[in-house]
């Protein structure tokens, strides 16, 4: 028997996923190789910070998610290396090495968070791309209450009660929206010494609106109804520095400003996984500033018609990092892919079709944005209810996704506030002179 | 207006939220001191670790317990000394230390794992006793099958594929019989190269027999039906080796064996937390092996008619280190300290009532203990499920166990399968020799 076609892909997120359950009548094995043993579910990571969901109904194993897919494997590996030449992908597991060849290689390991040159901003400010992220912010966020009540100095009671969040897209707005919640909606009444409702929520963005992916009247419907429940928006304010207690910004006008804060949360840039600037290099082709790959119109890499560069990793027509991009672009990678062997033309441009933005601010508010047509409101947050529910992969995770948001939502609780001692304990620790 | 009476509780386990709550209409002012910022459902656990479970479900934030009871204020911290002659309790947060002064003192710090003095043998078989661990096991437990596919050889991929559970009381039997429902059950089908079902499940005990503590029959029901999923249970064997790849043990009749196993879990013993030796030295009184405090029959400690020492941390007629103990222990301690309060006579012994011991051992099979009714099976599976309904905290954590015992139960899922990065790839990793 002939071996068939062997496609490898990388990354288990949209990307990922999507071409592989893309490929699930063509005649090709498939390996798909993840640093994690989970598809994540990213655009819910902030209910996961904030209390609401469970990381188990975010991140449902890949490799359960296509256990009737029996043409894919599924491989726990962070590729290291792709040699284009032999066509074979290196992985690297907890305790070894391997390699593994490829007829066709789609590449979809997503994006890193992006300090912009400041790394050591990341240990003061995380970011959120990952469920370990999430549930260190968790223990952020709930520890910072923790440590205010016992603050006896009002000033450093003031600083564990305010929050900053950096980068008012659609993460950092969710986020700055679901901690103003939290502290109005859901702790107070849980402390004795502190008020929650005192906490400060900032949201600070170098651009001059929130949201602008959304139009300039979404934007602005954004920044009032932030503002309504308790956000500080900030904008054209670009952040210059970042230490254990404190963030400093640059307003417009030059002046600078040092906002006393502990707890800080970084949703502002993202670089695709270095693995494209590595992948770029060895085929000659270039990476824009996020380290995105230029690809083909068709998203191969440049030479190299066997190699898709998708999603997030990609530099294409400006194209957004959201999610539908990268599921788009892998089913029209796998498109390709079905097309080449069956013998017809290939190398059709993708094209992108927008169905739309969306972003919750708080609960019964979302706005969205599908074409001309804007919506804010309670029918907005009824759609982004229903289409989130759509996305969650797999049955149970909707069956009990519902269940914690009746408890978020129509209550007033929050489901998954458990941050363990590592969270709460370690990640809050300051030194002596902080 | 004077101050009222103050009392302190050390600890948020079953013995400190239930002497909490036994002190409700007390006219006392209530200090809880925690390390961590949950109330865990400690039996419950396991079903954290294999994936059935989310942590929020059984560790609800203990302020929000409590929110309604405004005679408590609850604070984060581990204490680390309590001072006897000036009646204060030390405590430390992540970023100070701080003092609280008592009238009343309730000690209910719990317990930790023990290794019986070869506290290296933590790093290779991680006990069961927080949230931490529990997490930690997750990330082990679905990484060894993660890895087993990864392996080529076979003997390599056997050792992946090998769980050894060491204590065969009710949270090792648990741990291991759902360790072969996840092999047997909710993994099959999921992998290409392995079958999960080749899974080993091995559970040693140093005694005669599992479950010592519900009695010669239904011990050997519990025994028959675990090895009747595919638990080998080995008995009347000792562990006298743990390691990275392996653990060795010594059989009744001398010899010795070795186990190859990477996933090794240890629920064999557990010590009082170490509060209690300080406190027993500071007072004059004396510990038993496990560290426990030998307390006066009023659960006092000696000498401190002021200070309680309940729960595990008590050593009192040979009490089992169970939740029952600790929230009865908890009661009567605040029913003197009520006493005190109102004038009445106080120093009643405690007086345990055995409400009866269950433990599953897969779904649909459990074994319940209560007086001289011994229970197995279905029937005594469909107690257990009421009790623990029952006594989870909280409408909200019952309302959504029940939607992930009914994926995990009547459906063959894992709703909390996701170990995070860290959980598998760090926690997993071998060193180059192994």
């Amino acid at each position: 028997m002939a071996t068939r076609h062997r496609v490898v892909i990388i990354g288990s997120g949209f990307g990922g996923l999507f071409a592989a359950k893309a490929l699930r009548k063509a005649p090709v094995d498939i390996t798909l190789i993840a640093r994690t043993t989970h598809h994540l579910f990213q655009p819910l990571l902030y209910q996961v910070a904030t209390g609401i969901l469970s990381q188990g109904e975010i991140a449902p194993a890949t490799r359960e998610v296509l256990r009737r897919q029996r043409n894919v494997e599924v491989l726990l590996g962070e590729v290291t290396g792709v040699d284009l030449a032999t066509r074979t992908v290196t992985a690297q597991s907890p305790v070894a090495t391997y390699t593994t060849p490829y007829d066709s290689l789609i590449v979809a390991a997503g994006s890193t968070q992006s300090y912009f040159g400041n790394d050591q901003f990341a240990d003061h400010a995380p970011g959120m791309k990952s469920i370990d992220d999430a549930l260190e912010l968790r223990g952020r966020i709930f520890g910072a209450f923790e440590l205010a009540e016992l603050e006896d100095d009002p000033v450093k009671a003031a600083r564990w009660l305010t929050f900053v969040v950096v980068g008012a897209g659609p993460t950092g707005v969710e986020m700055a929206g679901q901690i103003s919640e939290l502290s109005r909606r859901a702790l107070p009444g849980d402390y004795r010494r502190i008020d929650p409702r005192d906490a400060r929520i900032i949201l600070i963005d170098g651009a001059p609106v929130v949201l602008p992916a959304f139009g300039s009247h979404l934007s602005e419907k954004a920044r009032q109804r932030l503002e309504k429940i308790g956000v500080e928006v900030r904008l054209n304010t670009m952040v210059v520095g970042v230490d254990a207690t404190g963030i400093e910004v640059k307003h417009a006008d030059g002046s600078q400003e040092r906002i006393e804060s502990i707890c800080k949360i970084w949703a502002a840039g993202v670089a695709a996984a270095p693995l494209g600037a590595q992948l770029a290099r060895d085929a000659g082709a270039e990476t824009n500033r996020a380290g995105q790959v230029l690809v083909n119109p068709d998203t191969t890499l440049p030479g190299h018609p066997e190699v898709f560069v998708i999603g997030d990793m990609m530099a294409l027509d400006k194209l957004p990092g959201v999610a539908q991009v990268a599921i788009q672009s892998a089913r029209h990678a796998a498109g390709q892919i079905k097309a080449r062997l069956a013998g017809q033309e290939t190398g059709q441009p993708f094209r992108y079709r927008d169905k739309g933005s969306m972003a919750t601010i708080s609960r019964f508010s979302a706005v969205v944005s599908i074409g001309k047509t804007n919506l804010s409101g309670f029918i907005a947050w009824l759609m982004w209810l229903a289409v989130h529910l759509l996305y969650l992969v797999g049955f149970k995770n909707r069956f009990t996704a519902i269940a914690h948001w009746a408890v978020s939502f129509i209550g007033r609780g929050r489901s998954e506030r458990a941050a363990t001692w590592q969270q709460v304990f370690a990640r809050n620790a300051l030194k002596k002179d902080d």
